[in-house]
């Protein structure tokens, strides 16, 4: 947690060494559990690497998050470093589309981003768990300002075309009616005595006391309309102030309505450990980590670099490459080690000699098809209109999400919405369309949501990530299956080549399995290292 | 909603005047539905005030949120407008204490702030609901940038001294384990058929379905351990990268132990309206909207003038006052109309002559006791040690939460956290205590949940709202007999002089009591000058 504390303060690692020195392991543990640290991350800050043989060289190929980390971390431990990137750019996935961007996909097709000045869109990862410590750290070193990711709010929609006569619903109204109802219930069948025998009195007595407040009940333990409902759900009339203020109370949804509407589908997506509240952005665009990282590694990094093979033998790792804006020329790099972090679906197709079973790892783990769309619209009106500052509506339609932005609240002017967030099958039909046509559909599916799209959109990106030329695809789908075949395959040292990305981790499409995989990784190589076989 | 809408691009307020005039009032109350609405905030934007006589002249006590909505609104409508304020600064209990600041309370006792720059805290009102809408047009109005206060955050504790041995237990594993048990309860009885009959059997089963996935059951329907509950609570082991990268699932705790430790009290707080994601805080401190308005008003302030009698007759009203800091000798001020906001703890001392059903109004309603406490700290260890970003943590201990900052996330360096709000009991106890005293026990009790208080607290300031000389209270404490018995005799204008303030509203400490209190009274009075009684 290198450069953590500050001045003569005591960092969390100096506090557990003192202990462990003082008090033993055991001292150790328990203090860590108190601090709530050995049930959060894996990440225990940066590996140290410590003697690192003079002059040995590592190539890493690819400039996403995964080669920088690795190349960040190797330079500072004394190593020689190359990193060879195809875009022109640093980051990879880590990416922000901004006004005047140019992205061309696989096919052809250009768009020129027209969004005004301030405004983007992130077409790849937008927002960073509380727990995903390893790229917290590198934003903390790497000077890269975070703001919140406001991934649930309550005034954003739950949206099902086939349900409430295809009006949206407030998720406050969903959640307190479908909580307030199941609360009921089981207040019902308790006062019933029909629950299972293991409730015993006291906490039966204990249950029904939590039901009434966590669901919003009156004191039958009744969800009704009433105060108690709409301090959840909302109110007809909201409370004001001076005479004529009293506010009006709200009538629930009826449980058949609100199970068949399925809208309950969508009250979990903040509830997983991923999703969790609190979440970040940096402010700027996701892209701002890439760049910041590209500037620390200013001079290491080789752009337009198109890898085409990579040979190892028993003295070192040699990749060969072309200028991907002139191809042609064949040019060569190498070193004595190589992290190689091409994603799998662009990796399957280079030439490489490693196991057979590594080769059988990287050639079996298909990629996700996601589609993100960004619109720009003349004015916020989702806060304007609509109360909705950030956060998520989710929808059955292609679109899937509407994703407000997350900064500039109630600035007025214009605004950049997350206008479609597409997966499966969605994804691929749209990926079939041309980026205009995507963008138009967009607005089209959009303006059953807000009718306001009509009169307020200007103009639109839209990526689809099997036509991004630098990944052919998302992120490595894995399925339970090919994880326990080719996973540890995949991980392993082959001889002088490693792997590493998100698809070397349990996070796959996160940021953090990428800085992680990278972390484990160098320190395996540098253990091969320094135990002599280099 | 004046000066909301950018250029030429069409505001709420058109789209509604457009629909009303083309296709009816009915038209245009199902466009408000579709748009959210008229089920939203009571706030329409602010009162037009056509025709003021000119020369008309308001006397407006005090410059909080109330008095100076209602300066800045009668200024605009072309009254004469002038406004008297005790303290030597705008805003009132809209009020943020930084480094270098003095405050001295009833009994003597003077702070002097020792926060760095930049740190600060707000003793007052610290967090804006996105419904506010009155307040928060202001805000943009005015210039005042926000940014989001981080409510609830799933990392931050739920603490009963008595449970778990004193362990605090993170939101996230209480809030998951009390769904996953109630939901497994709930579905053992559906599938029992032990439901009251109004549950139709195609019900019933979406009723499983939704409890499996909203409870993170397992196929089962039993809440067990697994990656299904450890998505919701935490791991002990999260998934990272690279190899041993493999999660490992955490125990749930069992039903009993969860209803036993109350901690479950602590799952509402950000279920209620008030408190629903998303909310916000000016960036820089609360105060910023006092000192906006100050500036707007700039000249029509008198500042340090402390009213002591109030007196009308059919020409007008006068109110005497003299120099806060130099007592003794009488001055006096005149309006044609007075818009009192002098907080009615301090308004029932002095002399007024308004009818006896307000005068008893006015010495009826009781005032809150509340403290809060800011505590410096050298580093934000509840960042770096706890992975805790923003949100509360709720205890049993009489300070009651510690409120985590909502800015400069992930920066490094040090950092104020609210150290206790207390309410009730405990706040008259801390009341009691010297300002010194009240940070010290703060201390004290805030290192039970986190240790590091010990080596890391710096500096603090305690503000006891029944010390404060400008309110001798937090905020009107309204009972439901109260409020029947009294608002309305408390809000009508009796002969020339009005009430405005959060007291003279439905929303009580709020500041959006204030601003709609002052908007619903400059109103009425309006109507009552234009329609000749002036």
């Amino acid at each position: 947690m290198q450069g953590e504390g500050s001045g003569f303060s005591m960092t969390r690692r100096d506090l557990l060494r003192m202990i462990g020195v003082s008090a033993g392991t055991a001292a150790m543990y328990q203090a860590m559990s108190t601090l709530g640290l050995a049930a959060e991350s894996p990440y225990r800050g940066t590996p140290l690497l410590h003697g690192a043989p003079r002059g040995t060289s590592v190539l890493i190929l690819g400039a996403g998050l995964a080669g920088m980390v690795a190349a960040y971390e190797l330079r500072q431990a004394g190593y020689t470093v190359q990193v060879l990137e195809y875009n022109a750019r640093p980051g990879g996935r880590n990416w922000t589309i901004r006004g005047g961007d140019r992205y061309t996909e696989l096919g052809g097709d250009t768009q020129h981003c027209r969004f005004d000045h301030g405004q983007y869109i992130n077409p790849g990862p937008w927002r960073i768990p509380y727990h995903h410590r390893g790229l917290l750290d590198y934003c903390k070193k790497l000077g890269v300002p975070l703001e919140p990711f406001v991934q649930v709010n309550h005034n954003a929609y739950l949206h099902n075309s086939h349900a409430f006569g295809g009006k949206p619903q407030r998720y406050r109204s969903i959640n307190a009616d479908y909580r307030g109802h199941i609360a009921e219930l089981l207040a019902k069948v308790t006062q019933q005595g029909k629950l299972d025998a293991p409730v015993g009195k006291d906490d039966q007595a204990t249950l029904l006391d939590s039901l009434r407040q966590w669901g919003a009940l009156d004191k039958n333990y009744a969800y009704v309309r009433g105060p108690s409902a709409s301090n959840r759900r909302g109110y007809d009339k909201p409370p004001g102030g001076g005479l004529s203020a009293k506010p009006v109370d709200s009538q629930p949804l009826q449980l058949h309505d609100v199970l068949d509407s399925h809208l309950w589908r969508g009250l979990t997506d903040s509830e997983m450990f991923e999703f969790q509240p609190v979440m970040f952005q940096p402010i700027g665009g996701m892209g701002r980590i890439g760049e910041a990282f590209g500037h620390a590694l200013d001079g290491l990094i080789r752009y337009n670099a198109k890898v085409t093979a990579i040979h190892q033998d028993e003295r070192g790792v040699t990749a060969t490459y072309e200028d991907a804006r002139h191809p042609g020329r064949a040019r060569t790099a190498h070193g004595d080690w190589c992290i190689c972090t091409i994603p799998l679906s662009i990796l399957s197709q280079i030439p490489m000699n490693v196991s057979a079973a590594m080769t059988e790892a990287i050639g079996a783990i298909p990629y996700a098809a996601t589609v993100k769309i960004g619109l720009q619209f003349k004015r916020r009106f989702w806060e304007e209109d609509e109360d909705i500052y950030g956060g998520i509506t989710s929808t059955d339609l292609p679109i899937n999400n509407i994703s407000y932005p997350s900064s500039d609240f109630n600035s007025g002017g214009k605004g950049v919405l997350l206008g479609g967030y597409l997966w499966g099958l969605n994804a691929y039909q749209f990926t079939a369309m041309t980026p205009a046509e995507r963008v138009r559909r967009a607005v089209q599916y959009g303006s059953q949501i807000h009718p306001q799209y009509a009169s307020e959109f200007e103009n639109g990106v839209a990526v689809a990530w099997h036509r991004v030329p630098f990944t052919l695809g998302c992120f490595a789908a894995w399925s339970d299956e090919a994880r326990n075949k080719h996973y540890e395959n995949l991980c392993q040292i082959d001889g002088r080549i490693a792997l590493a990305g998100e698809h070397a981790s349990y996070l796959p499409a996160w940021q953090e399995g990428a800085v992680t995989s990278a972390l484990d990784v160098i320190g395996r190589i540098h253990q091969r290292v320094v135990g002599g076989a280099a």
